[in-house]
């Protein structure tokens, strides 16, 4: 009997997972049935987006998991007919993704690229920025992508610190923990990551008190998600100069409104929250490794805890 | 005795210099008197930078080594009263300088940037660029530079290819060598980085057969040389788009006459020659290591082969 694999997402992405989901099932030996539509009652596993139509679970009696077809699960972890293990995608494609957008971005404010990429003026004016290993990067969150995003700017040479909500032990960085432990975390962020995943605990976690705990001229690059930041204190802080800039990439309602006043900032850039898309052949390939455990009774990789919303 | 180093560059170098020189100096236990003004029959080093004054050597007669704050030497090897040792400048902060400065621009195409730190309409329009292993960039030049570069991009993720005149085997990148590797080399160059010395050989070797040759869009990143482009094709495969965009830090005159249509090309980002700076700190450290290698009767660092021009 073939594991029946609902796709539950917008129907758009069918196309594009597909193909890879069939493939990377077979590559793993599992005989697998994957469709848009399969009598619940039926259904093995659950590929959901939280973007997808389905919103009530109870009917899926018999499902073994939900697999998360994005690694942020805050618009689906409260739903309570959603009692199935759930897990987060942590795909090394998106990941990868999310390496090169930071490091474009930080590499950007380090060299001051700006200068000569709108220089309407023609003026040729030398400036030296400091070498990397001169310019300390904090990253706020130390998951998969935060742990991987600061281990690629220290190969790059940066002096970077990571902070989490608990103690982390990471090759070549610097990290901080807990509440005592961001305050110091902040100080060194001459450039700042925000990687936290969106809970109650995190929201607005960059205020206008953290702020202000930041090198004065500090520049904030957010791929992280939209309420960690204070929209308002943001936009204080680059006015007064305590922050030089901020590239966004996720916001609290997106689009990002026209009317939002970040469109117009001169120091803030938008990007259409791409610095990590899911890669359909990689997530693929994690999606049917956690079938293949659930199958064999192993557990889930990269499993929700519901306590604390990640 | 003391050893005697002339310092021969511009006098607003020497505060610079002076203290890094005198440090490094006295870290190798050299017992060194370093001045501007020495006269030359008891002068034992030269430290030089090709704009100094200085331009005849001849009463140099007991001077041991020319010493070259600089990476280039182009303007200074074809002096005929030049009959001493000339070393180059291969200086770690350097390099550092100049992988960190490649990095940030090649990332800024790879992630085609610029529709977001440019974007007058508020545009919302997410595109997924490849990720580096699906992208191959390629640097011509494996000397020092050229392989740190090349070397830092691999580490990114990028699909390296390098090359240079005589073969060379480098870790992570796939070489190139001689006439015919250049075709090759050039046909991977979705983005190209220029990292070769200028001499006989590589002048305009960018030139319109060189760029026809380049994938259909491709960048072109010129750290390196102002000649190694012929200017004027380069404007043409601009124009007709087979060059997507070239980000030049390099000319034949420098600073770039207001007059030179590089200026006002929207596809054209000029950078004023800042890619890689002598670091002092560590430059001094270079130079003082050739010093006590020359005094210890040990073979110098980094000698310009005269027949080759670098």
């Amino acid at each position: 009997m073939p594991i029946n694999i609902l796709f539950a997402a917008q129907p758009d992405q069918w196309p594009t997972y597909n193909a890879p989901l069939k493939a990377a099932c077979a590559a793993l030996g599992l005989s697998a049935h994957i469709a848009q539509d399969i009598p619940p009652a039926d259904v093995d596993y659950i590929v959901y987006a939280p973007n997808s139509p389905l919103k009530d679970f109870t009917p899926y009696t018999t499902t073994k998991a939900v697999l998360n077809l994005w690694a942020g699960v805050e618009a689906i972890v409260g739903n309570a007919t959603l009692t199935h293990p759930l897990a987060r995608m942590v795909d090394p494609g998106m990941t990868q993704s999310m390496a090169e957008w930071v490091t474009g971005h930080v590499m950007r404010y380090h060299l001051g690229m700006d200068r000569h990429i709108v220089n309407p003026d023609h003026q040729w004016q030398p400036h030296t920025p400091p070498l990397a290993n001169e310019r300390s990067v904090t990253v706020l969150g130390m998951g998969a992508l935060g742990a991987a995003v600061g281990t690629a700017l220290a190969r790059i040479g940066f002096d970077v610190h990571g902070w989490s909500r608990r103690p982390k032990d990471i090759a070549n960085l610097t990290t901080h923990h807990g509440a005592d432990g961001l305050k110091a975390a902040l100080s060194h962020a001459e450039i700042l990551v925000l990687l936290l995943p969106n809970t109650a605990a995190t929201e607005n976690i960059l205020d206008a008190t953290a702020m202000a705990q930041l090198p004065r001229g500090a520049f904030v690059v957010n791929p992280g998600r939209g309420p960690l930041i204070d929209d308002t204190a943001l936009l204080d802080a680059l006015n007064t100069g305590q922050i030089a800039g901020a590239t966004l990439d996720v916001f609290r309602i997106e689009p990002l409104p026209q009317e939002h006043l970040f469109w117009a900032h001169p120091a803030v850039t938008i990007t259409p929250h791409v610095a990590a898309e899911t890669r359909p052949h990689t997530a693929a390939q994690v999606i049917a490794e956690n079938i293949r455990r659930g199958e064999a009774g192993e557990p889930f990789l990269h499993l929700v805890d519901r306590a604390t919303g990640y």
